[in-house]
């Protein structure tokens, strides 16, 4: 079994953004050599996603309002009690749980083996991505 | 370390709709003769999900109604950004968040090792979902 | 390949709980010998969900509310199909899909390779986990 494993670090300015990886994972399956496995690519911050959808601007607009909806930042500590340990994210801990904290893909005959528009994307302030290749 | 890649394709006449693939699962665990690892599968489109849970035709309604109050279908320009790209379908990109996109499974002496009640479906219209079973 | 297969069982009282099971997955890492590889860790029962979160007590209460009002407790029939079999639980299912059911986690050089903050938790009645892991 040959295996790879790297870190990525993303800096993204606003409080809530996405970057695409699909690139860097693509470069990271070539890298490690493996033709058959899997690939873990998870989130090493527990209010950041990684997760496959579509890299549409307009998608990415429609993801922020209904999270926000979903799970509206309030820094008070009446709303959310996590935010009696001094942190104003609480909100942040709830939205990751809707997106996820990790993908697992195939790779098939030396690639990311994805669908159609399918991308896999990091969000929320700066944050580390962990990235696991297995497989022969 | 033996794999197994194989590519399904369903056609759900509705708009939601739900599919078990459990048999087929267990079907590719055995042609693999795989005894021990780890099987993934996920949809190949990104407004499809493969998740665990009851294969209850009562459940698949409340599935049904509960995303919708989530996320609700509206082909409009204005409650959707996604849609000003000519789709109708920003709601759909929203509920495969919630649903999720993937599952992993584990294989113990050649069979899928589910708990009791488990089942794995694919909803929403004619899609095409991804298995890989790597393991020895 | 190596691999090792646990199942772990919990009893936690209430109707919503939380177990931290981090330290006994790091000890069966240790069992395992496994130094290189994924270990996959899922509720064994669908109307349970493991996830990696802070283990935070006012973060915990954050998340017994929100999931509350995402998708409420209502035993009637009227409110949830699934409830016709005779059960009173479709909520706790609908509350599974939005906290997931497994994660894939990396095993690097003897241990769990988490980032900080990061804890794995069981939630939901006594339940049963099933750990498995698979590498070199």
């Amino acid at each position: 079994m040959k295996s790879l494993t790297e870190y990525l670090t993303f800096t993204v300015p606003e409080r809530v953004g996405f970057v695409n990886i699909t690139p860097t994972l693509e470069d990271l399956v070539r890298r490690s050599g493996i033709t058959e496995g899997l690939l873990l690519c998870n989130a090493m911050h527990i209010t950041a996603s990684v997760f496959v959808n579509d890299d549409e601007r307009g998608l990415h607009e429609d993801f922020k309002r209904w999270l926000e909806r979903l799970a509206p930042f309030d820094a008070s500590q009446q709303t959310y009690a996590h935010n009696r340990t001094g942190e104003d994210n609480a909100d942040a801990h709830l939205k990751r749980q809707v997106m996820g904290r990790e993908v697992v893909i195939v790779v098939t005959a030396e690639r990311l083996d994805f669908g159609p528009w399918e991308q896999v994307f990091d969000g929320r302030r700066p944050k580390r991505v962990r990235v696991k290749i297995i497989g022969e």
